[in-house]
């Protein structure tokens, strides 16, 4: 095993409430993970969500990272859009630029960027949505590093434009024989027990496999696990999680 | 006569589309005035339209200006809005960081900022949402000067705080003898006839008065002229001021 | 006492979310009220809530009323928006109309209007935005009856217009001595007091007086009394005022 | 010749702004089509200009029908959205009453329905979102035909609900083989000489091929003619289209 691989951090979307509406539980969360996804407004987070999440985040030590997503309130960023790639580099880029100056207004700073929801299943193959989005975080601060899935498309660009990745793994999906998510819309996409979350979790960090969506053996291995944030018992499932690994042996600690 | 009031600023408000839809002749506008009030997707610009004009002001050496509004797409920010102050100020947060970033993005650089529409007649003499305005500029960029009507709070604010300042005075608007915008929803608010808008142009960028809407001489000095870009002939009229203040001997050039 | 004032209408808003979120528990609350303010799609409200929450209603015989609002997601439509009347009149025939046609389409049927939040506000006393509201609704459906607060702009407007109107007080709301509500950013304005709560409401529907914020005798007269459902415990407090009311010998039913 | 092909409707795409922006030339067009595709908010079409499209139709006689498309303002409805069949109809229901109640409010009425951009062409072979769009439809009123492309599945899926179904043929746009439209992507998917654009509509409407993208016959038979409002010069082509209709024994009249 990989001592390195002893490290991992812990990442969850945050920030993903509108207006007079929450989602997720940010400030209990925030006392868990060492990386938040901030949303940036165009599937959710309004300007005073986005500057309350910075604020917090810094308050904990916790990194802040862009969750960029297609313009899509009403589908909450999880429908495919077959944005043409020119507008989507200049969404990315307006919604990057919002988060890092709003983050720098309260003296936090912006340190990676990972896509949101159906743009991050479609930069996994789509070769043209992934490369505008790589373009857009190029154009506005090449230092961040990309998160997203091993093997995926973005990440492989990412790499070819010189910019730093991030590979990522879901500590409550489940996963295909290839490695992908399995689609929400099919059931068992979430796993809602806690106990086997976790080992999954100690599993893909100290490097042995976990069952696929089949039950066979899968070896994922990721520098960043995503807890989810908009499940019931989010921040207990979290803070198991934390605990799980901690007790494996497992440093905790943000990748930027 | 002050011979310092012999330079003087033309500004516009650019990039007034959203998605589809197009308001204003940017290119035209862009060879003719030194400072570019670029819409930041609250009311107006989308960000591809964002980035189009900043590329287009960057070669031409057109000063670019952020365009801060109600959030009010389908009203064009020209409604006032009863916005709590705290979430106008990270409203402003946002469009500017939005702008700064998609800016930087493609070389240009924000240099001032410039409430739109409703907004900027509100913080004549709304102290609450003035000082919030104040306080999201100071926050993003301290160096960035806030563009306002001569006496209104805003400016009044934005010098308390540190910020610079610069006073506007409009092209074709007219004016009550207290000094402010006659509403759009009255007649004559709006000044059509060439030869008139020139003449006030000259007359106000050398120091002489100009008649209010009661036809009595008013003193209008301001650091920038703003002439409109969403009227029908707004490049004409824009060329036609341009030409009538270097006629005059007056030097057009950008505050910032 | 009048034993008119014997039946009491108990209505709340309801679909109070938009895409992947939620505020209200729109069973919950179907279960205990008789009439339901639904949101149609400018302040919340997305299609498919306003469905499901017509065919909730339908199948408990609960009457459905619009909930119509300022175009204003981000703020909840609890902002004044100074939207000019004739704007005003087509936004409220949009929302009436989507939501009378959803309903429709699920065997439900439209029995009332009433505004929702700063626009609820504005009619008490705007009498530009009252007219445009009357206006709609005329031009919609002249059968539908107008709910707003006693002594208003809008309800005044409407009975002239001949429409119907009904009388509504605040189950959870301070009054000021003028019979207004206390605004929502003033402290007390929201009673969390179950107990007050219910002992207010029985009041109200019984003909006696309630206390004003100051504590005053304050007569509030009303054919329905809303219940709030964005707040915590909203089912709960909902089920105690309905309690309440009967055994008091108040016959809970719509008005329509 | 089937002499029932004598006769043609002309539809063209209307009320295509949003607040204060501005696509179509309405009034131009509709002193020239038999028919206006309506836009209901999603993609283009804020209540008071659908209100003011619904007034000028009714004024000429010119049938009203309702143009629904993918909630998309930023993307004018042209991009797929992966939206889920349920949701899609709620959509569908939400847009179309809209229209009906704004059109019932100036004594107008909806006597169509024709999907816009992007949904237009992914219910030729989508059939879930064909098949929800079909029921939408029929969910608020059974009587309205469904205009769209011959072969579609949305029409045959229509035709199988009891739906009545128009096809229609597109007077400035090129054909692949199959009969299906060039992308808009593409270079030549839409015609601009008028000439020959007058010569394809009345080889169409007279049951004669017309060549497609390739140069090769296709022949295209449909009860309903689309010509471009959002074009320079659409009014113009419109006309000569007309004229030429009428020139060559054909009859314009609506279908509905």
């Amino acid at each position: 095993m990989d001592p390195a691989a002893l490290t991992v951090d812990l990442n969850a979307d945050l920030g993903e409430g509108f207006g007079v509406w929450r989602l997720t539980d940010d400030e209990g969360l925030l006392d868990v993970v060492t990386s938040a996804n901030v949303a940036c407004g165009f599937h959710a987070g309004d300007p005073s969500t986005m500057r309350r999440v910075c604020e917090a985040a810094a308050a904990r030590g916790v990194s802040v990272g862009a969750h960029v997503a297609y313009r899509d309130l009403a589908g909450f960023g999880r429908r495919f859009v077959d944005v043409a790639p020119d507008e989507l580099h200049d969404d990315v880029v307006y919604q990057l630029a919002a988060l890092v100056g709003t983050a720098a207004s309260v003296g936090a700073r912006v340190r990676y960027v990972k896509p949101h929801g159906a743009l991050y299943n479609a930069v996994v193959h789509h070769e043209e949505q992934a490369a505008a989005v790589v373009r857009a975080v190029a154009a506005v601060d090449a230092s961040l590093p990309l998160v997203g899935l091993p093997g995926s498309a973005v990440l492989r660009l990412a790499g070819q434009a010189g910019l730093a990745t991030v590979t990522e793994a879901f500590a409550d999906r489940a996963y295909t024989a290839q490695g992908t998510l399995v689609s929400r819309r099919l059931p068992g996409a979430v796993l809602t027990d806690v106990a086997t979350v976790v080992a999954r979790c100690v599993a893909m960090a100290t490097g042995r496999p976990v069952a696929d969506v089949d039950g066979a053996p899968l070896q994922v291995s990721a520098r960043s696990l995503c807890v989810h944030g908009d499940t019931p018992g989010a921040v207990g499932t979290a803070r198991a999680v934390r605990a799980g690994l901690e007790a494996a042996g497992v440093r905790v600690a943000a990748f930027a």
